[in-house]
């Protein structure tokens, strides 16, 4: 019970969920991998995306996680079935979560999807809406420049919502009144998204019914660690700057923290 | 002499510098290759970039090629030093040609420089341009958002144009008359830097320099191929989507001409 919860991400996104998990439960520790010699994973293949996912989950495994949460919504779009046969421990992905938050919220059954064009193409957002809620109507929308903006730190410059506009044309013109933020870097540029499709719509974020599905499996399967607080840890296949630039930015995570691993 | 010459980038950019060699050496066969699953390299570490770039050469020359042509400017940078010592072929990068003809071309002795993250801070143009021109002002300026702006598509989009003349106040402020485009994918965008520099200031490319350097080598090592017309080949290291998308929107490369091939 005391073993650690495992959150992987291509990049620095997936720190969002590691926050709202930590937050829900203080006492449990996290190690978080960052694949960042293979970000980003949105425009890759399913066979890149798997190999990539299944390098990190094993590593992971080796560090005795007792729970593997998949942060990054495109490996959970392509690598979840395939995560979930090889690990032999629990697998939690982002979509379900965000769905059922997406579900819960929408009144008029319009919904939208903003993702990576690997999360968008897999249908996997529309798949699980469709699923939880019969005739929903779902819009998705690859949105490749968001997550380059993103780490470009530009989260509330005019160009960014410049790019919203474009991207989110069609999304308004489907008068969707919730939109599920599908990729983990998205939830950094929510004031210039809510700016651009009006007070009207919904912004989903998974991070948080994630981090509520983690509390209920730990719950279900007796997992959950007896400790007040815990230590996290970080790693990251390449180079630590930028990563823990954004780290540092989003969560206070210090250098002394990151370690660098490296895939041969 | 028949044996084919290597090209190989990151993704899709390096086939501008392919073209110029095809055009300019219509005989020699060309094996390209894009490491599309491990791009993009412009933020990554030398490390990961020596690491992946070395997998891409020994390939290439397990193709029989008799020269190397590192068209990527970030591996340029940062691994053409291990790839020589290592190859056993002549290596060719785009970091030399490119800063001869910035050097060929600027009366004012100062140079602007604009590339990835990795290109930049590698000083490997600054300190090119240094050699070649004592006295030299070398500016440089990472572009981090140029390159998913041409994946994108976005060649003279507004928004390509706003993000360009941020990125360009400081090479401007720095009254250069020359600007190197050190990534690529660039010479796509040059309408829309060249409305933001002004016509005062010239736009090199390293392709055509590049291309100069390859006819030049193998003349004086007498590599070069009898024939009149060669064809060429295209692998990819991910899905070819993307790939064939930008191959075929640049260079009129069809589906068949291409291969995937995966690194384990």
């Amino acid at each position: 019970m005391n073993r650690p919860i495992g959150v992987f991400d291509s990049g620095v996104g997936g720190l969002t969920v590691l926050q709202a998990i930590a937050r829900r439960l203080p006492g449990e520790s996290l190690v978080y991998f960052g694949d960042t010699a293979h970000l980003p994973y949105g425009n890759k293949s399913r066979e890149a995306v798997t190999r990539f996912s299944l390098e990190v989950a094993r590593f992971l495994r080796r560090r005795d996680i007792k729970l593997l949460v998949v942060a990054c919504n495109t490996a959970s779009a392509l690598a979840l079935p395939r995560l979930k046969r090889e690990l032999g421990i629990p697998v939690i992905g982002v979509i379900e979560p965000g769905a059922r938050a997406a579900a819960r919220a929408t009144r008029t059954r319009r919904v939208g999807i903003i993702a990576t064009e690997a999360t968008v193409s897999s249908n996997a957002y529309q798949s699980a809406l469709r699923r939880l809620l019969p005739g929903v109507k779902a819009v998705g929308k690859a949105c490749p420049l968001f997550v380059p903006l993103v780490e470009e730190g530009w989260w509330s410059h005019p160009v960014t919502t410049a790019v919203a506009r474009e991207y989110l044309a069609e999304v308004s013109k489907a008068r969707v009144d919730t939109l599920i933020l599908g990729c983990t870097h998205y939830p950094l540029l929510k004031p210039a998204l809510a700016s651009v499709v009006g007070p009207g719509v919904r912004l989903i974020d998974s991070a948080e019914e994630t981090a509520r599905e983690v509390a209920e499996l730990l719950e279900r399967l007796n997992l959950r660690s007896p400790r007040r607080k815990a230590a996290h840890r970080f790693f990251a296949s390449d180079g630590p700057k930028r990563f823990l630039s954004l780290a540092k930015r989003l969560l206070g995570v210090t250098a002394d923290r990151v370690t660098i691993w490296r895939f041969e």
